[in-house]
């Protein structure tokens, strides 16, 4: 599993490095700031999820380019964004100084348009296989519809909302899935879309999964900013608390929040028993993502 | 002239609210946020040159919703990001609170972006003839190029780092081909793509007169922030100067720049006479750029 990490997010760099390089005035701190907002680590999740179900489904690696690094832009450009004084205020991501540290606030701005725009260059302008070809207009809008109003940026929008005040079980889990989840479940529909006409078909199963997934992700996000130190997270440890946030933990108990992944977990693998191909890889990322330290 | 603007506004304006309907979570402060964006003025000039260039195609009205929609919501973020206090800090847009002070930075930010998502839902997922059905990836790669690092993105880049530092007349072009011309020529590409085949046909004319009439945008922009009066252009009079930006009156003086305007004006009528169909309301336009008083 970290084998195939590690060897997936190398090749999802050289991919994001091939379409930093196509674009002019590379000299421009815009273009720089985008190299470093994508490129400086991360554990290229997403792209990891596209590639996974792809192959699953019988893809090349090289079908899957494409929606990998379109999915992983967009999971970069929010990062940067939340990451501004306006947002979180955080200083340090992926043990790094965040993009508007290293540069400016402007340049951090413009730096997530820009990789929002390149990820609708990317998913209309890249390679496909033919299968994958028919279903680029519907990909670019499962993209659209998890990063915008109706998933990601209103997920940040609800969380922002929900900073300094109680929030129940049930508005924090709204919020997560349309915060985490919905770019994560759009990862795997990518994956499978990629694959054409049979990827269509196993979606709903897909779906299941990756919202068990996508929750189960953020669950150990919390766990993680409580028993985590600042050095393994490659962020404040403890920023959560310090923001008042409402978190998992919070609300369930440490004892509680691992029980929950664990449950989400149970439910991840339930979904993947309906799939009839070889789901090795994503039954190995389900748990993962509730052992991951980081 | 002015009753058809008046009246393509309205039809964009409809439109634009239906698609903000489609949201859900409507009571959230984003969706406000994005509807205040979207929809409180705005002279709507690159719906227009969608509709008036695919009309001169023979569309129909209902065939150009769709890019006309998606080009008015990158055009509503990038003025939601343009104000912020990291970027241009202005208070007043069209004579108006501008977003983050009627709301907040972070939901600023957050707005922005989802209208940049919403821009290419809509252009993945809006009604299209069956002609422009065929260039409907095509379009999507034209906005996302006009939009991104390749275009107005680097533009506005570009302008940053060319505040309080003289700039020469190349470089100052350069600025504005990518700031505000790649999005006006988007426009009337996306209008002629609406069409089909034909519209591609002839796309280099168009691309000329869209290359001079959006450089005469911004030198009327330039002439007028200094002729004008704060009310007429519901913006800070005199905010150029104030930030020390380089502009044509300040190279050219006053004069020099209206006679630039000018022979840009003869140099999109020239590139219209190359069409062959009805170019009356291209030609109107152009005009209309260099007359406007805000």
């Amino acid at each position: 599993m970290n084998e195939a990490l590690t060897s997936l997010q190398k090749r999802n760099n050289q991919q994001l490095d091939l379409w930093l390089n196509h674009l002019p005035d590379q000299n421009q701190s815009l273009i720089q700031a985008m190299r470093y907002g994508l490129l400086l680590g991360g554990k290229r999740a997403r792209p990891f999820l596209v590639y996974i179900t792809g192959q699953m489904l019988n893809c090349e690696l090289d079908d899957l380019d494409t929606p990998a690094s379109a999915i992983e832009c967009i999971h970069a450009y929010s990062l940067i964004h939340d990451d501004l004084p306006a947002m979180d205020d955080d200083e340090l991501r992926r043990g790094q100084a965040t993009c508007h540290i290293k540069f400016d606030e402007a340049t951090a701005i413009l730096t997530g348009d820009a990789l929002q725009t390149l990820a609708f260059t990317i998913l209309s302008e890249g390679a496909l296989s033919l299968n994958g070809e028919k279903n680029r207009v519907k990909m670019i809008q499962a993209l659209a519809q998890a990063s915008g109003a109706q998933g990601m940026c209103l997920g940040q929008a609800l969380d922002l909302a929900a900073e300094n005040r109680s929030v129940g079980l049930q508005e924090l889990e709204h919020i997560h899935r349309n915060k985490t989840g919905a770019l994560m479940r759009c990862a795997i529909r990518l994956g499978a879309m990629a694959a054409g006409e049979k990827g269509l078909e196993v979606l709903p199963q897909l779906d299941r999964y990756a919202d068990a997934v996508g929750l189960a992700f953020q669950v150990q996000d919390d766990i993680l900013d409580i028993i985590s130190d600042t050095q393994t997270l490659g962020k404040p440890q403890g920023s959560d608390q310090q923001l008042h946030k409402s978190t998992y933990p919070a609300l369930l108990g440490l004892e509680g929040a691992i029980d929950k992944a664990q449950t989400l977990l149970q439910e991840a693998l339930q979904a993947l028993e309906a799939i009839p191909y070889d789901t090795e890889y994503l039954e190995a990322f389900a748990r993962y993502v509730i052992e991951r330290k980081n």
